[in-house]
């Protein structure tokens, strides 16, 4: 009875990290499109290929619990993305402005994902659910890879001066 | 122009995680009532007192740039909780369940934190407002803790069996 419960647990957190991940697809291609920085640009582009696998990693998870791979509406990331599609459309800020808060909402984007695949990761374990739990690790690796690039972008190892920096000394 | 411009995404932030501090404390006295884990309950409880002192470190963060200490209101932090809420006053889950689902959803809740925190404290070295930096610093680094106790409580590490391997075990 309380597998059973932890099942669906397990699955409700799978249908809002599934609907999560679609909704970054329609989101990171107008980012990349706003982002003037070139090594921005390349990170996002990356990662939205890099979401593309997450999404089949999550259908062969569906398929191997015999469940439907169905989305569940993500409050969570609704907001997050909200909160950065605001931001671009500003008139008030300008490119290089812009690219930090790209990074900012993407770091964002990427710290709720490593949260919920890490707790997904974790039940799995639980489960003993071990070949799931080796798919969730592969995504949480590149979530986690795909956050520290946004902040050496942010922080200027991938720049001479750093996009910050950058800002300020125009 | 583009400093002000900065400052600007700086200071839209700032208020972003104030409302989402004050939207936390509103939220996790029902999360510690729910909880039936005692370490659980502590672990909330201490992050509770943790998150006002948070506040109040946002507080004189404000005062150092002479600024209003407002919040604007974090669709994104309004999302989590809602999640969050949805699952703890499911009738679907019993205790044991609903533990493993208030530890995600403070996870979540940590690394929504832990991604804005991480941004504005980067802002705030790339300004040279280092006291800033430094309170940003403090918090970022109470939230890293308060994650990975958590994690600790859902792997077993504070308990003899785990949370999730008892749930499976009744």
């Amino acid at each position: 009875m309380s597998k059973k419960e932890f099942q669906n647990l397990f699955l409700d957190q799978l249908r809002d990290v599934y609907d999560a991940e679609n909704q970054i697809t329609k989101a990171l291609p107008k980012m990349i499109e706003t982002a003037t920085s070139p090594d921005l640009k390349k990170a996002l582009e990356s990662h939205l290929e890099e979401t593309f696998h997450q999404i089949e990693r999550l259908d062969r998870i569906f398929s191997v619990l015999k469940e439907k791979p169905t989305g569940k509406k993500c409050a969570a990331m609704q907001g997050i993305i909200a909160e950065g599609k605001e931001i671009l459309s500003s008139k008030e800020f300008s490119d290089l402005v812009k690219d930090a808060a790209i990074i900012s909402a993407a770091q964002t984007v990427e710290h709720y994902e490593i949260a919920r695949y890490g707790t997904l990761k974790t039940f799995a374990k639980e489960f003993g659910l071990d070949e799931i739990a080796e798919l969730l690790d592969e995504t949480l690796t590149e979530e986690g890879n795909a956050d520290k690039k946004l902040t050496k972008i942010a922080e200027g190892g991938l720049f001479a001066a750093g996009i910050n920096q950058k800002a300020l000394k125009k």
